[in-house]
């Protein structure tokens, strides 16, 4: 079933260098006026500077019988290969088998918010590298390969840089990434471990960008395939994976309500594209859903412009603890702001002090340790029902991206409760006896 | 099929109790004398004091049925359910439904130690709360719910305290947990952050240990489950899913080599208990394996015995970085030396130096981040390799026990490559350029 109309050649590749296979991919498409352009490694319209994505011609197989391939896929994101810009084969070749993590039935965390209907967590920090961007990563590096490139880079707010040194060591790549030189120890030291090179750099997420921006035009930077950038299109698709499995985790029926972080904001157009999709395919019923965002109050540009009722979004320098959302210019914020009105849902923030009593209200309720963007989300869940934004009588599932071993510094507090010596008197001195 | 006999009426239970249902679990039996008591929370003989262990009923199943009952189950421990002491139903009641982790192909990591056949990395880094103990800590659950307890205790080097506040959160259970109280940073948040009680000891686990032993017989700790002291039989079978995993992950079939880390020694037992209902079952071939265990120099009373042929363990003072291993006194010592001489196996120990090494080798080669105790048993399989000990044209399955962030400090060396200012003369500079 073709969801887009493709042009007649979409493999064949400029200056006649040989067709790439990425599976359904047929095409880019600018998202602002709809050109169309070959695969290759390209972010932007030549007509009009919009940000391109991937046009699919998918295949025909009836429904039943697609959700039956899937359903007898690998337990990973290669279940969902007929949907994602990667080859057939995708899952025979190195590389890290992110996803199917788990949706957590979130029983006690529903009955503390007020809850009637079921609400769930997708727990992404069951990912190899312990957040989503396993996900993204995963079908970047299916595209490198179609395109030759043999280092991989990207600019990071940690989570990313910890995923593509990864990956980049599973799948044979060398990896260059850059970072913000104040990121989370944890989040260095696991960026660092792989052995690819790591640099830090003078300024926030913003600054690395703009600079990995420059370092793709330039010959300093030629032939690295920037995951985020120069990738971004095939990369991107990755978070579809996310509406996919909560979509089959639910036995293939669409949620009602769904809280997402937003960083640069392309989780969440990545995930209502892959609802949207799930539609058209017919793999679920068409029903109405309502999208929400998240954000840390420290950096809230989107929010901000729900809130306001307005369209653009006003760059913002970034304060908060949540690093892994500390984008003060999100490239998809406008997008964004689009899904969140036309599927009544809403953007919403919340305070650092907010952050951390939601890391461990999960944790308390649930046994899930999410890292501070798990934090925000989990806590706008909370504001969105108090203030009534958000339905506790619909099906909701919050995303948690990521994990608290990650950011240990945003709940430094959660300590010994108690250091005693090995005596039974010294045990019951601290009053913690049972009988 | 059984494969014990089995007490008349084995889910009778002393004092007139109610029956329990722990699915095919018929009796507590000793280890060493072979007395059989009707299941309780014990782990003593009273007749000779040894260790008991759950006698098994296992159903008259053909194992082609069996099998396919089990590849239709979930992606968690409890797909193994016939084979564990917990009720048929136990994937429907509040767990964190551990298991079913990677079985990583480990190509890069097998060409660089010489190996001609396929090597394995099983990553239980992936569990919940990243470690092996959340299998144990769901079956010890099990029991307690049995039992009647509502606290769950435990002594801990540190992952275990994570795994048990975790799952007593996500279960409805409080939660005291003991540990040396100079624990690992990231083991003590992680512990802490799930809202139960933790209690610093000072002195180092075998302290720890002593101190629960005390106080479980005492009216401080009464109607608290420690599931590793009273719940321990249970516990402990939870470590044969690795074994149950490894074998359905290579397609039903024992792998020649199993290289694991020493503790308690506990897992490595189990996981040959494992293996021999497996056997006995009918699921795999029988064949021969041999089975490596994996200690810290620092921490090596087994490999000591072993490599001086004798069947006493002396215990020692621990000094390691490996803390999870840091067990100077191993319970299941000698029943580690068994099964390695058994086998054709060995025990072996690697310095803190090899530990570090080893978890940046694994970490450069197969993109998995592994703590101190990974670090030891992919330190020792390198030293098995190359001192002949084990033959790399066999077929070797190396475990994973644990994650990186939780013992960072271990690999703290491995921060950024360079600090630049986000300009490309800052970036040629430091000599990273491509071209």
């Amino acid at each position: 079933m073709a969801i887009d109309t493709v042009a007649p050649s979409p493999s064949l590749r400029p200056g006649g260098l040989p067709p790439v296979d990425l599976g359904p991919a047929a095409a880019l498409s600018c998202r602002e006026c709809g050109t169309r352009f070959p695969l290759g490694p390209n972010f932007a319209c030549l007509e009009c500077f919009g940000p391109l994505e991937i046009a699919y011609e998918f295949g025909s197989e009836r429904a039943e019988e697609l959700r039956k391939r899937i359903e007898s896929g690998p337990a990973s994101i290669w279940r969902y290969a007929p949907l994602l810009p990667v080859p057939a084969d995708v899952a025979s070749k190195p590389n890290l088998n992110p996803g199917w993590t788990p949706l957590v039935k979130a029983d006690n965390l529903g009955r503390e918010l007020g809850f009637t209907a079921q609400l769930h967590v997708k727990d992404d920090s069951g990912n190899p590298t312990h957040s989503f961007k396993d996900r993204v990563v995963a079908c970047a590096i299916e595209a490198a390969r179609a395109f030759g490139y043999t280092t991989l880079s990207c600019s990071s707010t940690g989570n990313l840089a910890g995923a593509v040194g990864a990956a980049a060591a599973r799948a044979g790549f060398r990896s260059c990434v850059f970072i913000p030189h104040d990121l989370e120890q944890g989040k260095v030291v696991m960026a660092g471990v792989y052995g690819g090179e790591l640099v830090g750099i003078e300024g926030n997420y913003d600054d690395v960008n703009r600079f990995c921006s420059e370092l793709i035009g330039d010959p300093a930077g030629e032939g690295w395939g920037f995951v985020n950038v120069n990738l971004r299109p095939y990369y991107g698709e990755g978070s579809k994976t996310l509406a996919y499995e909560i979509c089959e985790q639910l036995g293939w029926r669409l949620p009602e309500q769904i809280v997402i972080p937003i960083a640069s904001g392309s989780q969440l157009t990545k995930i209502d594209k892959g609802l949207q999709e799930l539609i058209k395919l017919g793999l679920v019923e068409d029903r109405p859903y309502r999208i929400f965002g998240a954000q840390a109050a420290g950096c809230s540009p989107v929010s901000a412009a729900f809130k306001a009722g307005r369209d653009v979004i006003k760059p913002v320098k970034p304060d908060t603890i949540a690093k892994s959302l500390a984008i003060g210019n999100p490239a998809d914020g406008p997008y964004v702001l689009d899904i969140a009105r036309r599927t009544g849902g809403a953007v919403e923030d919340v305070t650092d002090a907010e952050v951390v009593a939601a890391i461990r209200l999960l944790a308390r309720t649930e046994g899930v340790f999410a890292e501070t963007a798990g934090g925000v989300t989990v806590g706008v869940l909370k504001k969105l029902v108090e203030t009534g934004q958000l339905d506790p009588a619909k099906e909701t599932v919050a995303i948690n991206t990521g994990d608290g071993l990650k950011t240990l510094d945003a709940v430094s507090g959660a300590g010994m409760t108690a250091v005693i010596s090995p005596t039974l008197d010294s045990f019951r001195a601290a009053g913690l006896a049972s009988a």
